[in-house]
């Protein structure tokens, strides 16, 4: 852990920064798996699955066998529980859905904003050894309640072919129509320009390692929407006298064990808080399975102690963090402060695993300092916002006047005449 | 004009194709810019002027004294018609300002989304013969009703130094605080990156030739949030029978004169009336100032026939316009089917130029198709939506077993124990 005893404001630049995030030395490699994808299609994806997965794959869709298999396999415990979560989430999500909001500016001049949802959605989701269905659950249900009429997911099958069944399971539950046995960059490629198999999607939202994650940008890049930029997860823990150390120490190490650059910040108001919280860390760090990454990612953590309250909320937001933890007697205070962040849980009986995986929010947030300018995925993440607007003739009458002057100082005639023939008209 | 009558649907991917933006050849030059800015600030930004501009900068910052010495310049009667427009826009973001959403998603278990307004917020507008000082009204009205606490403006100041005066007009009336005389990719270099007088912003907004959106593209890239990827501008006009033929040309035109690479779509149910507005739109386009831009616009243009109504709603929707204008007796029914657009103006009275500038929708659209994943400019690109939650021990104890068995069925332990250790306390 590296400590810190109210830092001189000149370190704090050094103190905001994150674990760098290298895309350069992988960039010509995802470049050389995209251009395969958009110019072989089903055939570069099945060499770079037998390449990289170890898996000949005959057809890249999951089938309606694959699907029941897999509903057999899962306990019930954790369909229950997972039902759980996808009630709390469709829950706050559908609460979120907008409006349509109409109104008449002038009289005669009415305008309204309506959420029309993106068409056809794709997700991806990581295999490995963690199978993230929680990401199922956090992209595919407010897709549903946005109505998008085509949603798709992209996951790796293990060496047998198979995929996680949890991840079929909630992809079932929540509506998702077709799931393809496909990672890494080679999926990102195939959902943006579209494959045989795999129709192109407007969208790209879903977690991934560096391949994924930079195949995202790129695509990005060539105006293909995606969720957010991606950086390694983090999780700033503000505590004072009252915290119980040993809820704050299990916070800091939920987010350690995410992975190696995982960053986790402590903010405590005296230096015998933050020493009661290390031992408490280092204490549970030793009965954690996944110790040795949580260990690492320590290595990149800071623990700070401001006397001053308000360079303690400076900080706070200089910082962004992706998750907010304001373990406090009086997290109101603090929460009314927050300008930068991606979600916030306030109080000491408000873990961040709530928000991961079964309170309702989503677990889908800006990383990296992006929650400066980005929100975690939302209800408008799955939907366009077109605006309307319907003019009579005496509204017309009422700003045409302006209209016709505006565009005549911008020297764009053709603007100007669009209204004064309309306008003549009426005379 | 290129004329097609009932196109077969073979066809349709021709025809839905937006003119190619190359920004290869130019991506090494803007690299050099956004490089330059970056190491040398100010330096750079004095050098790129005084080579690109033609201008010696001693200060990149407008004065007061220049602020107020524009203001007098402005006609009373365009400072009366940016007015209305300015109250327009104003009621039309006003309504759409999201609120905060609350709700128990279980007993005990309080989550709400809260939308805050981005900090730093930068502006770009090109100067040249055009003076787009109401992209201003668009940017800087809803920045300032969201709350963002800075917002600034790079626009090139031309050879005698001075800046547009309608420009600052309008900088000051909607509470721009600083106005840089920057132009082209190093303004977006200084707004992304800050220098010795530019201050980092955390979002970049505006419109602006292949070299301004060629930068924000490349600083988009490494997580600099920007309003959204550009292309060139376009219309789909749709009519009917009733539609007066020198509207519909009006309009197309309007959207003609925009730039030679601009896009103009009519969609026509039969080839008489598609004559009729072919031979309006000849005619009006003779008498306009910009008519040899017009001109080469029209002639990537396309007035396509379709006898059935489902064809062209289909069309429509696929080429995702980002003006949409239905010249229609029964505008509705077709508003209701639009699926993919930036901005729709319904029926004959609502042209292009109403929602360009006065009517209070914003004119900051997604061109190039970018309308099937992406909104306009709108009360959201100035805000993050943070979520926030606070759950009681009750609450904890309500949906805690859930988060442990998802926990542990992802293999995350450390995820369980933040909650378990918090339900042991309170055994």
């Amino acid at each position: 852990m590296n400590k810190f005893i109210n830092p001189e404001k000149e370190l704090w630049s050094q103190l905001l920064e994150r674990p760098v995030f290298k895309s350069t030395e992988i960039k010509p490699k995802v470049q050389a798996i995209l251009d395969a994808v958009q110019n072989n299609g089903d055939k570069a994806l099945k060499e770079f699955t037998e390449k990289f997965d170890g898996l000949k794959l005959d057809s890249v869709k999951v089938t309606d066998a694959e699907f029941n298999e897999a509903l057999e396999i899962i306990d019930d415990d954790l369909k229950a529980a997972i039902n759980v979560a996808a009630i709390n989430i469709e829950h706050f999500h559908s609460v979120q859905l907008p409006k349509v909001v109409r109104t008449e500016t002038t009289k005669g001049v009415t305008c309204w904003q309506k959420a029309v949802p993106i068409q056809r959605v794709g997700l991806y989701i990581p295999g490995g050894t963690a199978p993230l269905f929680s990401s199922v659950l956090m992209l595919a249900i407010p897709a549903r309640i946005a109505q998008c009429p085509e949603v798709v997911l992209c996951t790796p099958a293990d060496k047998t072919g198979k995929v996680n069944p949890a991840i079929l399971f909630v992809a079932k539950l929540t509506g998702v129509q077709c799931v393809y046995k496909i990672g890494g960059a080679q999926a990102i490629g195939a959902m943006a320009f579209g494959t045989e198999s795999i129709k192109k999607v407007d969208k790209i939202f879903g977690p991934g390692n560096q391949y994924v994650t930079t195949a995202k940008q790129m695509v990005a890049s060539k105006g293909i929407a995606i969720d957010m930029p991606a950086g390694p997860s983090e999780v700033m823990v503000v505590v004072d006298e009252n915290t119980p150390a040993a809820f704050a120490a299990s916070d800091l190490l939920s987010q350690a064990e995410h992975g190696i650059d995982s960053q986790v910040i402590l903010l405590a108001p005296n230096k015998e808080k933050m020493a009661e919280i290390e031992a408490e860390t280092i204490k549970q760090l030793a009965l954690l399975p996944r110790r040795d990454i949580a260990q690492k990612a320590l290595e990149n953590s800071r623990f700070i102690v401001f006397s001053n309250t308000n360079d303690a909320v400076t900080f706070m937001n200089m910082y962004a963090p992706e998750h907010l933890i304001l373990a406090l007697d009086n997290p109101e205070d603090w929460a009314n402060q927050v300008k930068q962040a991606g979600s916030v849980f306030l109080g000491n009986y408000t873990p961040e695993s709530a928000g991961d995986y079964a309170s309702g929010t989503n677990h889908t947030l800006p990383t990296n300092g992006y929650a400066n300018a980005y929100s975690g995925v939302n209800m408008d993440s799955f939907m366009k916002k077109i605006t309307f607007q319907q003019i009579t003739p005496q509204g017309l009458q009422n700003i045409g006047p302006a209209i016709e002057i505006m565009a005549k100082a911008e020297r764009l005639d053709a603007h100007k005449n669009a209204v004064t023939l309309r306008l003549k008209s009426l005379e």
